[in-house]
Parts: structure tokens; C-alpha cells; sequence
């Protein structure tokens, strides 16, 4: 692909976004009616494309983990149709007045929340991102630029051309979404040096990848990158509801950022907990590595490294450690944490209140499990990823974080004295 | 300096931050009180400082106006003092619940305003950014370190310490205000490399030193870039207030951001206006260039060249611009300008919702000076910079801009399914 493509499609998406700007509501929440309505219509086509895409990615070798991500059934394209329809359904995230003021002399001022113009998205095999990011980026009236990955390239490719009929059909401009269609990375080389054209960059995927684009480019990166998830058993906490959490959080799925990797648990309770944990956590086929306290309490684990407390595991392996409190506990997640969600077991409203204050985490969970952050359980419908970043967003990323604002000042001649 | 050096003041304030997270309000605004205590405590040191450091700079062969901005004199004085006061009173920043959501399964989730945690300033040669930076910070519950000009130093070091105390007094940790003692570009250079204890830089100066910092550091940068700021006089403008904004938006202060750089006159009032904008700004001392069209209106002003529209002259110097209608004004902004600050003279209400709405800028003045974008006049109290960004904070960052949010969970063993 050459640089001129590239750029023809920034320049075209700016343009669109433009344009976007001043599209209402209405029309971008039928644009996703019609958007779900034309991928409905192709459903058949998208699943024999990606059925030779599997049979190509088994062929060329590539991990059951991989195809997995790669394939799309009936109920996940159900599911991704049913995403569309309910971002449609979400709150206006634009034209919010965010803040306002009357100045001494008169002067009206307010905070206006805006699209934030041109969002491209590079992302790795998961097809669904196609449809989810676009959905969350017409809805905040952003133009959405999608980059995924070769290995699905027809299937995203077919998504992404019945989504623009659909817009198109509800009156977006032609080029609201757009797909780069050529494989290979001189592509994805080019886009990073839109930063004239683009306003933001959203990688999904492993952390090179994330690492690469936020390192080869001057446009602003929202990043998505470890969850190193811990869950804080206090001395208090219910020893039923403890163990069910730290099963929960570890087990319901383990290749996931919010997913718990590091046990922590109060010395207090530990000679009690551990054995039940121990079980509970060999039951489900997960392998516990311990502090050298855990391992006088339960013999047959391995050592935890402190390669350990940096690890995401992603995987059926669990660290645990026996703290002092939980200010050890704070100390701990704060300072092998990876900000992401973190969750404390306690019956005390007080130790509850200082978990809250004092881990500094895009989500604290109190009494809940660390796979419920996101944002399906936070009220935000769609979202295309979770933020690890601290400015501009920090956690689940939906069409409201999509947006930014301006400051609009009516005046009646209004002059600086 | 050495490394290890700013590598401890940065470790300091990351532990500073972590305690000020849970300081509350009443706290934070005593200590903003205290600060201003002391600094009014230590007044005449101050001036005697200050005016060693001018002759210092005189002697050096600095430029007036690096003199005058490095002055401190009784008024200015008094207006920093006023600054901490005034931040003092504004509503807290952190602690605001911002979205909130009961799940189905019963699970509470909020989103919780917060410190972002430490924050860098690295500014120039205005020894009022130290009070204000501080100020600012404080108010928001961030650590704050403070990197000044070095011909400046011994002022900054003077009033740091003397904010210091006055925090220190009223219980904040040691180490929430720090200031690097030492000149020198290593130090920033070190400062730069500190992202595992800095949250957000933001440097206040030349472009020149915002593009440095923001090209060599992975630590997320607040920027503050050109201000080429345009204000469209529409076919319908009050003639009178058109000339009287255009020229409180040039003349008011030349070398400030929100400054007019350039003034677009639709040629359907061109004719009658432009002899008056004529006479005015020549009463001013500004010189005009002007488009083809300007000329044969004005015959006595130079072109101006392509080069023209793009600067921010930050001088008495004007470019003219005749444009066929509001459309063609909008697209001359959104190509030519930084998207600082642009405004629209007019008396139609639908050409006001049209500028405010497809002006992609921080923002938007309708029959308003643009001098009066920023924080006073928008109510947002003591500011550290306007930022160009479009994530995070757009346009004036005050106290509330340095926050960021955590979602918090409370839930009672609440699971995935």
C-alpha cells in the first residue's frame, strides 16, 4: 500500500469527521439501526469468508487460541449485531454541557462535550473489534479508521463494507468508517504519521504491539496494557465469600486483563483460608506459586520469584502472599499493580474506604469479583478496551470517553479591559 | 545534578502523591492558606532576590521582555498571593462522583474524581507559574515538582520554600512541593526519564521547549502549543462592534496566546469595513498584510504570503483575509489554525450555531474578544497553562483538569457468570 492511499484515507476520514460534527443524534443512532440491519443481510457471506479464514490460519499453522479469536459463529455475530443496537440505545455522549458560567461582565460561557474527530484502530485477529469499535465511534460521532489484523482481513473487510452501506444508506458521509484493505505493516507505518489527519490511536492487542505504536508515532496513543489483578483477603473477611471471589476473579476466565494474578492474604486469616483456597484452587487446575509464608502453610507449592509479583500470567498459575495488614496490602498492589482493577474481601466499611482511597487503580472492587470490571457490569454498553492510561480515560473505554469538549463564550461585544 | 538525585525527588513525590490522595479538602485549602501565610512572611527577601536576579539578567544582555517577565515587583507579588487565595475557594476537584450505575445483579459502581498523582512542571522564566503551578496542584491533591528557569532560580527556591513551610504547617507531607535546585539541562534530562514515579508533564514556554519535552519522554505531556487564533467578521456584524472586538483582540496584548493573529472579513462587508479596520489598527501601530482581495480594497499594506496564515506573530502584525461567506471562513480556521481560540462577529443566531459547531477549536467566541478565552474568565480560578491538546484537557487547565477518576465496585460477593 502506498503512502498516498494512507494519507487519501486520513484526509478522507478528517473530512467526514468534520462533517460528523454537526450530525444529531438521531441520525447516528439510525445509522447504527441500518448498520446492523446491512450486516444482518450479509451474515451468510461473512460466515463462509471467515470459514476459509480459519481453514488458511489451521493451515498456516497458527495456535487453537488464535483461531479461536479469529472465528465468528452465529451467536457471536448475533452478539456483535446486539452490541450495535444497544450502543444505539446509550445516552447522547455529545453536546453535553459539561460546565458553565456567567463571567461579572456578562459574558455566558459553557463546556460543550464534541467528538474528538478521527480515531483509528489497529487491532489483532478478533473480528468482533470491527463492528464494536465502529459502533462506539459513530455514536460519538467520530470517524473511525479500522486496521485489523491480515489473518481476518476479508472477514473485517466484508464487515466494515456492509457497515458504510448501512451509514451511508442513514445519511453519514461516505467516509465516517473506513477499512485499510492491504495487508503487511508498511500500511500500519503509514498511518502512524497521520498525526495531521488523525487525532487518535486505540491499539488492541499484546503489549509489543501497544509499545510500538505509542513509541512510532506523535499522535496521542489510548492504551490498553497489563491488568496485573490482585484480590486483598482481609483478616475479617467472610472465609465462604473469600474463597468464591478469589475462584471467581482467577478461574472464570484466565486469558483475560482483569483476570486475577496475585492472591493476597492476611496473615491473620491465612493459616485458616489457605488450606480452603488450596483445594478450591487445585479443583480448578490452577497452579499456586507462594511467599515463603504461604509455603510453610501449604508445603507442596512452589516458590514465588519476584519476577512473580511483576507477572500477568494470563494464564491457570497464581501467586500468593501472606501480608501484614492492609497497608501491606495497599503497598503491595501499588507498587507491583499495573493500575488496572484490583479488589479487597472485607466485612469493614473503614478498611473498605482506605481500599478505595488508597490503591491508586483504574477500578477498586470491594465484595466483588475482579472480572465484573469492564464495561458491561458499569453501564456503558460498548466499549473497544480498557484503559491503562491515566489521562483523558482510565478504565472501560465507550462512546463517552470517545468524545472531547469545547468552551463556547456568547457574547454582546464583550472586550478584555 | 546527579541521577540519582532527581531520581529521589521523584520517588519523594510518588509517596507524597500516595499520601495526598486521602487528604481532604478542608486540609488541602488550609494548607493553599498557609502557603500564602508565608509567602506574604518572607515579601521583602523575595523582591531583594528577585532583583538580584534582574541585574544578573541585564547584565547578561537578556531581552526587555525576559526581564519584565521574570520581575517580580509588590503588585505582582500581591496578585500571586491573591492566586492562592482565590484557588482556596474554588469547589473541590477530587472526591466528585461523575457517573454512577447499579448493575442487575445489584452491584454499586461509581466514578470518583481523583489526583492524578504527580505532576511535573517545567516552565520558563515567570516566577508567578511556581506559586500558581503549586497553587493549582495542591488544590487538586497532586504532588507537584517544580523545574523553573535557571535565571530565576534563586526567586523560585525562595518561594518554594516558603509554600513549603506553609503546607508542611498545615500537615501535608514533606515532599508535595518540591522544586530542583540545581540549573542545567541534565537535570531535565533526568526528570524526563522518570516515568515510574511521574503521572504528567507539563512545560510552559516556547514551542521549541514543549516539542523537546514531548519527543523525549515517555511520561504523558499537557501541551501548550500556538495560539493562531482568527476571528471571522460575518456580512451581518455590527460594524462598530466588529472593529471594537477585532482590535481588543489584537491590540489588548500582542504576545499572549489568544491574541488575533488573523482577521477574516467576508467580502460582502469588506468594502465598508476594511478602511475602518484600516484606520484603527494603524492608530494601534499594527501592520497589516493582506490577501490579493484586501490589496485592492487597502493599496497601501503588503501581501500576505501562505507563510502568513500560519503563523502566530505574537507581534503587531495582522494578516487580512476577504473570504466568500461563513463556510469559507470555517475551512480557513480548521486548515490555518492551531485550534486555540477562534471567534465569529455576527448578529445571526444560526450562524453562531453553525461556527460553534464546525470550528474544531478549544474555543469558541461568539461576539466576544478572544483575549478573554482562559481560566478568569471562564471561572475556573488559577490556571497552569492553556493546553492545544484535544485528550485529557482542552483549553484552560485549572485544578479540576488534574484529576483523573477511579470506578469503584461495591458489591457482596458479587461473581461472573
Amino acid at each position: 500500500m502506498s503512502t498516498h492511499t494512507v494519507q487519501v484515507i486520513a484526509q478522507q476520514s478528517r473530512l467526514a469527521a468534520r462533517q460528523l460534527a454537526s450530525v444529531p443524534e438521531s441520525l447516528r443512532n439510525l445509522a447504527l439501526a441500518k448498520m446492523a440491519e446491512t450486516l444482518e443481510s450479509v451474515k451468510h457471506q461473512v460466515l463462509a469468508v471467515n470459514a476459509q479464514e480459519i481453514i488458511k490460519a489451521r493451515d498456516e499453522g497458527q495456535s487453537d487460541a488464535m483461531v479461536k479469536r479469529l472465528t465468528i459463529d452465529d451467536k457471536t455475530f448475533q452478539y456483535m449485531l446486539s452490541r450495535l443496537k444497544k450502543v444505539a440505545q446509550l445516552p447522547d455522549p455529545l453536546n453535553r454541557i459539561l460546565a458553565g458560567h456567567t463571567n461579572p461582565a456578562g459574558l455566558r460561557v459553557y463546556k460543550k462535550s464534541v467528538p474528538l474527530g478521527v480515531i483509528g484502530i489497529i487491532y489483532e485477529s478478533r473480528p468482533n473489534v470491527t463492528t464494536d469499535a465502529a459502533g462506539v465511534c459513530i455514536k460519538s460521532g467520530n470517524a473511525v479508521i479500522l486496521r485489523g489484523g491480515s489473518e481476518a482481513l476479508q472477514t473485517n473487510t466484508l464487515l466494515t463494507d456492509a457497515m458504510i452501506e448501512g451509514a451511508v444508506n442513514a445519511g453519514l458521509p461516505q467516509h465516517a468508517i473506513q477499512i485499510i484493505r492491504t495487508p503487511g505493516h508498511e500500511a500500519v507505518g503509514e498511518l502512524l504519521k497521520m498525526d495531521d489527519y488523525i487525532d487518535v490511536l486505540i491499539p488492541r492487542g499484546g503489549k509489543g504491539l501497544i509499545q510500538r505504536i505509542a513509541e512510532g508515532t506523535r499522535i496521542p496513543v489510548i492504551k490498553h496494557y497489563d491488568g496485573i489483578c490482585h484480590l486483598y483477603i482481609a483478616a475479617d473477611a467472610n472465609p465462604e465469600q473469600a474463597v468464591a471471589l478469589a475462584i471467581n476473579s482467577k478461574c472464570q476466565s484466565v486469558q483475560v486483563c482483569n483476570a486475577l494474578e496475585t492472591l493476597l492474604v492476611d496473615k491473620k486469616c491465612a493459616e485458616q483460608l489457605l488450606p480452603l483456597l488450596n483445594t478450591a484452587f487445585a479443583a480448578n487446575n490452577i497452579e499456586l506459586r507462594g511467599c515463603e509464608q504461604t509455603q510453610k502453610l501449604l508445603s507442596n507449592i512452589p516458590a514465588a520469584t519476584e519476577d512473580d509479583w511483576h507477572t500477568e500470567y494470563l494464564a491457570p498459575i497464581l501467586s500468593v502472599k501472606i501480608v501484614d495488614g492492609i497497608q501491606a496490602a495497599i503497598d503491595h498492589i501499588n507498587h507491583y499493580g499495573s493500575g488496572h482493577t484490583d479488589g479487597i474481601v472485607t466485612q469493614s466499611l473503614a478498611m473498605a474506604r482506605q481500599f478505595e482511597e488508597q490503591v491508586d487503580s483504574a477500578s477498586v472492587m470491594i465484595n466483588a469479583s475482579t472480572r465484573l470490571s469492564g464495561g458491561g457490569d458499569y453501564g456503558l454498553g460498548s466499549v473497544v478496551g480498557i484503559s491503562t492510561d491515566k489521562l483523558h480515560v482510565r478504565g472501560p473505554v465507550g462512546p463517552y470517553e470517545l468524545t472531547t469538549y469545547k468552551w463556547v463564550a456568547y457574547g454582546d461585544g464583550h472586550l478584555r479591559s
